[in-house]
């Protein structure tokens, strides 16, 4: 059994219990990664291929130095494209870390690297690219990312049965090339959020064809918190199966975290900019301005933030529509944005400034997760009024940014009963172009705080299966506290449980493969095996060692 | 806050943090249980009242000594009847007890009761009754506590909003009487399992109409426990919510451990007779007779125990379509009678013997739950032809047991991916004429070993949405190991959360009272009326004062 190790500042890594790194030649020589699990020789099986978000922390051959960062796997892709140029960024200014100074001021990430934008009006998304018939590199890698698994399930085709399924509309093909890829992210049904100047990232996609993606929050507590235990956080997020990570760090320090963050994820890096724009504020939401929400654009875009909630949905209108609900908005971003709105008696600068949003988001390549401010926060507000003129709104402004080739997708509630959840999706679809839907949970009844993550993990799994492309995990410790090592691993693995679950009921030809690989190995009383290829090969042998310690039990 | 305290022999009793125990007048003067959590003055709000599964343990006033037993107070609804007869009973004999003796041997149960039966040719099923017309004490208790939710939800009109749900044919009434509870039972689509020996029991009912069910399975451990550790087991399980408790040890001390459990039990008891059957003929399938297993169902229909799991649906004709299965046969007592049925070459004695067992079985009104031996053990395996070809079986002996009134309820699978989930639902209801359906889960996944609570907990609610009756809880050690105190909690409150969530989407009248008025609170900030009113109020606390742990932040 491999063992958790930590490298010098504490960031774990070395691989998982019976798994190694295996790569595959990607695009312009860049490796593309898998985790590979080797079965008893007693099983007669070849190795199973796992998707694997982990990055080259489970690589035993990588060095990783906290202060130097990821390598820049993404540079020669960027600077062959051609259409880029590296400029003298905006000045870090003391409100950026919130006036922090002294020893309550964050180091500064040690290697500095100007930033690139698009060209004098260009255009460098994802999007644009696919539209006019590009395949770009990140393209090709998230092709092989997804492929992989069909190609072993080719070689154990013996083993497979007819691939049945309920896709829900979903069109998941036999195989995908890279130009598959380009074609899914020119109609706008996927993207791929991949900041030109977030050069560390191994890109990934999210769509509803694709395999179902899931997201882990992060963020500094309201204590300085020191920066390896926030890169640690990162690392233990993708460790055990998050696709992408907001940091929704809020108070000081905002920036120069931030900065360690992207410097060392292979991931996507989200956040709500506004959170860092209202800090800048003192925490004043009536002191918000367009040109301090751009700034913080600006200076988010230039670090390689891959995708920004903004809650440009939350207009003037819809506000009142909120005063008979149980819970009002629960949203913090949508709140921030209701109560400018009200103070002001303006529509929200972010829906009148959204064209001007997407000029800026186009020069970087940033996505929008455009934010549901006014999302249900109990069952009882679900699929009201509210919550559904903001998504006709979201799906108009999909269709502004779609207009600038920028990449989109859609976030979702939040507190939803069992027979309320399809109908978010199809309103969803119905206004919103088959964007990609994103939605946090939803928790199919209020009634069990400290056991959120089942809660949410039914809606989610449900959600995932007609269609949602990405969910965002919730831990035990929502509504009630801020979540330890111990609750992000159980959030990220409930919601592996529940991706996972929704590809296998989609019908995604290679899901099973997993499932099938662990069940002859329960069958066959492979312990080592079942442990290993279980989401927590940790906790499933830490639980059979409670009640049958001995080697001969997991053998026999 | 309540502190739970232990009575002399370490059996947890008094309520829950909150909660305070009420009861309303029932029928010949035996009081209906509920729970009460009373609100903060500053809601303005009445308490809530939650069904209550807990029994006396929670009454502060209720002096409970584990061996003299809970009240019985069934005894005189019985008597009255006037329909039985008390007789001496079946000697105990040491194979009951895996021939255990001395220090080995569990204590007898001091207080000795002469069994009941119905005098010659009778019948005492509450079906039987149902089918007469006559309502009976039983029924009469079973509608108040379904009912006063209802009630409740009425004195709280002005909250509620209108009734919705998708209720997949559950005709859930808005009030529910004596005489609808009749109905239900006549007509098989709701069963009270209720032995005439079970005289501690609170009464309660199965059946897609009324609020989702759960159930817990407790069981002695290899080693000796002991009696009080056993009885703990039960209480600690009812205490979260368990509504019935499944006993199934093993090994040796059955026959005098189970004593001990029905005299301190206020829910109903089930078990695998043929687990102890197979005990007495020393672990050897083959060796199984009809005249060893009838002795055992006689026995154990003396205790008390209220339903029984029988395997007789696993037919010599189905085995071999399980030989292409990734996981074969997994159901313990499928397994049993597998191996029986291809030693002898012979059709199960259970099939061959139903109508027998059904005589025995009405003599003292112990319900069947029909067990489905060839459930899939793997996700691979679900829906295929020998389990449904089983559940066909199961359909044709339910008009067996309905022939002589006896109750039925259908055991479900197992592992099941989403898409497939429904069609067990649809399936068990056109074959067995709407008797109540009892499921396992099921699991959506096999990937998660470790986690299948939760696996198991996002099939489980979708099932209960589609109609199941009553779900089967899964711990976190399933696969792995023994569950402890802390895995029975949070596999009863995961079920009870799937439960909770299969009533509000199939839009029963008055289960959103609870989430709205934990919203609420919620909402403002009302700490203590969220944790009190949630389904684990002592983890809620606990994760909250992690993070915020003074007084002054539950309640600003």
């Amino acid at each position: 059994m491999n063992s958790i190790t930590k490298a010098p500042a504490n960031i774990t890594v070395g691989p998982l219990p019976g798994s190694r790194k295996v790569y595959v030649e990607g695009p312009m020589g860049v490796p593309v990664p898998f985790r590979e699990v080797a079965l008893e020789p007693s099983s007669g099986e070849p190795p199973i291929r796992l998707y694997d978000t982990s990055g080259p922390y489970t690589d035993p051959s990588f060095v990783h130095a906290i202060d130097k960062g990821l390598p820049a796997l993404r540079e020669p892709w960027i600077m062959a494209r051609g259409d880029t140029e590296s400029y003298v960024g905006r000045q870090v200014k003391p409100e950026d870390n919130g006036n922090a100074s002294g020893d309550y001021l964050a180091p500064t990430f040690p290697v500095t690297r100007q930033p690139r934008r698009a060209k004098a009006g260009g255009n460098v998304t994802q999007m644009h690219y696919a539209r006019k018939g590009i395949i770009t590199p990140e393209m090709e890698f998230v092709a092989i990312r997804e492929n992989l698994l069909r190609q072993q399930a080719r070689e154990h085709v013996d083993r497979l049965r007819a691939r049945d399924g309920v896709p829900h509309d979903a069109v998941i093909p036999d195989d995908i090339t890279a130009d598959w890829v380009r074609q899914e992210v020119a109609c706008g049904r996927a993207i791929i959020p991949a900041n030109i100047n977030h050069l560390e990232l191994e890109p990934m996609a999210i769509g509803r064809n694709f395999l179902v993606k899931i997201n882990a929050n992060i963020g500094n507590s309201a204590v300085t918190s020191g920066i390896a235990e926030e890169v640690e956080k990162l690392v233990w997020s993708i460790r055990w199966g998050g696709d992408t990570v907001m940091d929704l760090s809020t108070g000081r320090n905002i920036h120069n975290i931030r900065e360690w963050i992207l410097r060392n994820s292979p991931v996507p890096i989200g956040t709500v900019p506004v959170y860092q724009a209202l800090e800048k504020v003192g925490g004043i939401a009536e002191d918000l301005t367009w040109d301090i929400f751009r700034d913080t654009l600006i200076e988010q875009c230039e670090q390689g933030v891959d995708y920004f909630t903004i809650h440009a949905g939350v207009r003037l209108p819809y506000i009142p529509m909120t005063v008979d609900r149980v819970t009002g908005i629960v949203s913090r971003g949508g709140s921030i944005m209701a109560k400018w709105c009200l103070a002001h008696h303006k529509e929200n600068f972010l829906y009148t400034h959204f064209a001007d949003i997407c000029e800026i988001m186009k020069a970087y390549d940033v996505s929008f997760s455009l934010g549901d401010g006014l999302r249900p926060g109990a069952g009882a507000d679900a699929n009201d009024r509210a919550q559904f003129a903001e998504l006709e709104t979201l799906g108009e402004l999909t269709k502004v940014a779609w207009d600038q080739d920028v990449q989109v997708m859609i976030e979702g509630p939040g507190h939803v009963p069992m027979h309320k959840v399809q109908a978010n999706m199809i309103k969803q679809r119905e206004h919103c172009g088959d964007a990609p839907f994103y939605t946090l949970g939803p928790l199919v009844t209020d009634i069990a705080p400290g056991y959120d993550h089942i809660t949410s993990g039914i809606g989610a799994a449900m959600i995932g299966w007609f269609g949602t492309a990405m969910l965002c995990y919730v831990t035990p410790k929502e509504h009630l506290g801020l979540p330890d090592r111990e609750d992000v691993r159980v959030g990220v693995v409930t919601y592996k449980i529940a991706a996972h679950a929704a590809d296998l009921a989609k019908g995604h030809p290679a899901a099973r493969l997993r499932d099938d690989a662990l069940s002859r190995a329960r069958f066959e009383f492979r312990w080592m095996d079942q442990f290993n290829l279980s989401l927590d090969p940790e906790k499933a042998q830490e639980f059979h060692d409670a009640t049958l310690p001995k080697e001969a039990h997991k053998t026999a």
